[in-house]
């Protein structure tokens, strides 16, 4: 039952002597730990990361590089859209739910802003452009576009619809440039960094109190003393087949695990002190459906032939309903002027001509296809969508022939990545199933439970990671 | 952020002396800490037992008495149907999937036939009959009945139905009737019972191993001993709000929560010393459409107007299906010759001679009851169901005028409780997340997630606390 790596807690007495000493110890460098380390330096704290790999970048430098921001920024305003705090909370109550963590959502809305600008201050620009394809990086060095459904139903009638997922200013994915500009500003401070360090076990004290790490180098086991504390932005678990099988065993399923460290040994050592975790369950599941945007003019049915959702929302939304609340089985169906293979390379695995015949082939139940497809089309003629909502401009009757892209998780890409984790307070404060504070223990990123507790937008997570990982930073400088 | 009953561990030089000592302690006198007390004792041990309240029964006492078990019992012999322990592990795995615990599963189903006459033995009586309502205990002194959806669809063709649930010799609910027979075998033992007496730290030596816990009597804390370990079997969470919110938040919206002591503290206390939880997404959820099973042969809708599940199934697969992945909005709709209030007093809301009218009434989306009614009964009228396979006992078309019960799970009864807690070895071992056993500390019953990984059928818990809460007693009774 046991797993290789251990991450159990060692007590300071048995701590012969510390091979390396700072008054914060960040693990990992991400675009959490990069943030924190910077925040903490320029607080006046004397800062150590210890990184697992040889590089920093994490899962970030891996992404997309959308950082989810609002709220009214120059980007927003420079492309005409308006937005207000009040506003992307009430958005982002109703699609990070059910029952987010309001006061990180509260605290973060109304920072997001102040928050866009320190990232220009560190070296992070972004080009006041507005690229129409939704929640997915431009090619171009355009910032803005929308990413999590703001302008589909039902959050279209919650919050005034405002594109917020903002790219760092680089042609295509952004992920790269975005964490290139946060080592570039973790560069000019006096933040000492060390590679292939590999986080391992907490030290405490009597009191239980944190006061270093044991990480693993080369082989050997290097002592580190936190004098102020230790923050872990070390990733989520989606890697630790283990754990996802326990926590949340559908993740199992999809292809594509997106993760760099991610073993939740983070999460673990924590444990091991005593901390909580939450919504464990909670995960993203991205199902690349879009580009091009005319496919959601097609209809997406489960394995009973029925529709579940506006195929014009998020489609980040579209693949947790299907992998979490569909059993995995989906299927695009669409007719032959909208019929392209996507740019995930998506195409039809089965083409009929009639609903009839296309049921048949897929394996849905008698009668399935032709009664969704005829209820659709009924109402699309109409430019309505009585069920599910989508926009009338991708409203328009399905025509044989028609094709079918299969869905279904193990046979298509389904980009997922773990959303629960360290149950902390604004400040990065790791917690106790008490609610109590583990002294000398902070969190964050994919390490905890963040803006995303259910749902998702593109750029929710980077956002978390920068915003809080920032808090944690700061919190812990000014420990005294 | 912190609650008021802090389950913090304390370090055993903070302990001045000893009150009260024992080789097990055990923490709840429900079923699982009741056999788990009978087996340490019937061991050799010398056992103590700690209960919060004033008497032994915890939610197992509230209970209908069904104790899931089967392969072949002389009950379910005696009334003509036939199980062996692969053909329940068969239904267990795929019932209480995904990725449930395959070795309590597989070790449980082995031992069933075993645990059945272990129960005999100790003082529960079984009278061999079988009455034929699903779900739900028998108002006679019959024993056995389904529970699960055994004869149901997807089941009925991945195991050979059979009934397992067995209620002990009572009429009626047998709950009471079954606490009374395993308290009244403690009582035959040398256990000792400390009543009143709420379990709050666990107390832990050099080497985090457990020793002994703190627990609160009349206002003062007394430290209990444990000299060869703890076992916490005092419930699951879902008394708990903050717990319900973090973890499975849907539940906060059930009327009826079904608990106890069930506030967590057991759970809580076991996070302190490093020991992980898992699956704390996992609920029951009981919708007690039936009796009378003839309402089955309605049509239960989503918001959508969708049906989405086969009506015959076991009901708390309906309740599940409705608050988990339905978003806790239902209706059963049924006519004429199937209405009746039923037995939970569940009655129509709204009667109309049409769906289209009631669909309308309900405030569903336009066309989509008729739809809905108008494939179902196309099917209903040639004995077929293919999208979701109600048994053709149950197909009929429906007739106006139409009734619909309304299943929002705020305007109805759902039964909840939570499946998700600590990792557990198949011997109640706690385990860390790295699936290292916490030294000293044991678990059975609802404070562990156990038998009913996500699914549930009616008697799983009880099985699982009494099943489980035996081995754990063994093992810590063994220790050297």
């Amino acid at each position: 039952m046991a797993t290789v790596d251990s991450t159990a807690s060692r007590h300071v007495s048995a701590v012969g002597g510390w091979d390396l000493e700072a008054d914060v110890v960040v693990v990992g460098l991400g675009s959490a730990g990069a943030c924190a380390a910077i925040e903490a330096t320029e607080a006046g704290a004397d800062v150590l990361v210890l990184e697992a790999t040889g590089a920093g970048g994490g899962l970030s430098a891996m992404s997309g590089g959308l950082v989810y921001l609002g709220g009214g920024t120059p980007i927003q305003e420079a492309c005409g859209f308006e937005d207000s705090p009040d506003n992307m909370f009430a958005f982002l109550r109703e699609a990070t739910g059910p029952s987010p963590d309001e006061a990180k959502l509260r605290v973060f809305c109304d920072d997001a802003v102040a928050h866009y600008h320190w990232l220009v201050d560190h070296g992070m620009p972004f080009h006041p452009g507005f690229s129409p394809e939704p929640g997915l990086e431009a090619p171009t060095e355009d910032a803005l576009c929308y990413s999590g459904g703001e302008d589909a139903w039902p959050f279209d009638r919650i919050a005034t619809p405002a594109p917020r997922a903002h790219k760092p200013k680089v042609a295509g994915k952004g992920g790269p440039f975005l964490m290139e500009c946060l080592l570039g500003a973790v560069a000019r401070t006096p933040t000492r960094v060390e590679y292939d360090s590999r986080a391992r076990h907490l030290v405490v004290d009597d009191a239980r109190r944190v006061v270093g790490l044991v990480a693993r180098r080369e082989g050997r086991d290097v002592h580190v003393r936190a004098r102020h504390g230790v923050i872990l932005c070390s990733g989520g678990f989606v890697l630790n087949d283990d754990m996802v099988a326990l926590h949340t065993p559908a993740l199992a399923r999809a292809a594509l695990k997106l993760g760099a460290v991610d073993d939740g040994s983070g999460i673990r050592m924590a444990q091991a002190v005593g901390a909580t975790t939450v919504r464990m369950d909670a995960a993203e599941c991205a199902l690349p459906i879009t580009p091009p945007r005319k496919l959601v003019g097609g209809i997406i049915v489960n394995g009973s032939g029925q529709r579940f959702i506006n195929e014009d929302t998020y489609y980040g939304r579209v693949g947790q309903e299907a992998l979490l609340r569909q059993g995995g089985e989906a299927y695009l169906i669409v007719d032959e002027a909208l019929y392209e293979v996507n740019a995930a390379g998506f195409q039809a695995s089965w083409v009929c001509e009639t609903a009839e015949e296309l049921e048949a082939e897929i394996g849905l139940p008698d009668g399935s296809l032709v009664e969704t497809l005829d209820s659709y089309n009924r109402g699309a003629a109409e430019g309505r969508d009585p069920r599910f909502h989508k926009h009338p401009d991708f409203l328009r009757p399905l025509q044989g022939p028609l094709g079918a892209y299969d869905l279904r998780v193990e046979h298509t890409i389904y980009a997922v990545f773990t959303l629960g984790g360290l149950h902390t307070t604004i400040d990065g404060e790791v917690l106790t199933p008490d609610g109590e504070a583990v002294a000398g223990l902070y969190a964050a990123g994919r390490t905890t439970s963040g803006l995303a507790a259910y749902g998702y937008a593109s750029g929710l997570s980077l956002a978390d990671c920068t915003y809080f990982g920032r808090r944690a930073g700061r919190r812990v400088a000014d420990r005294p």
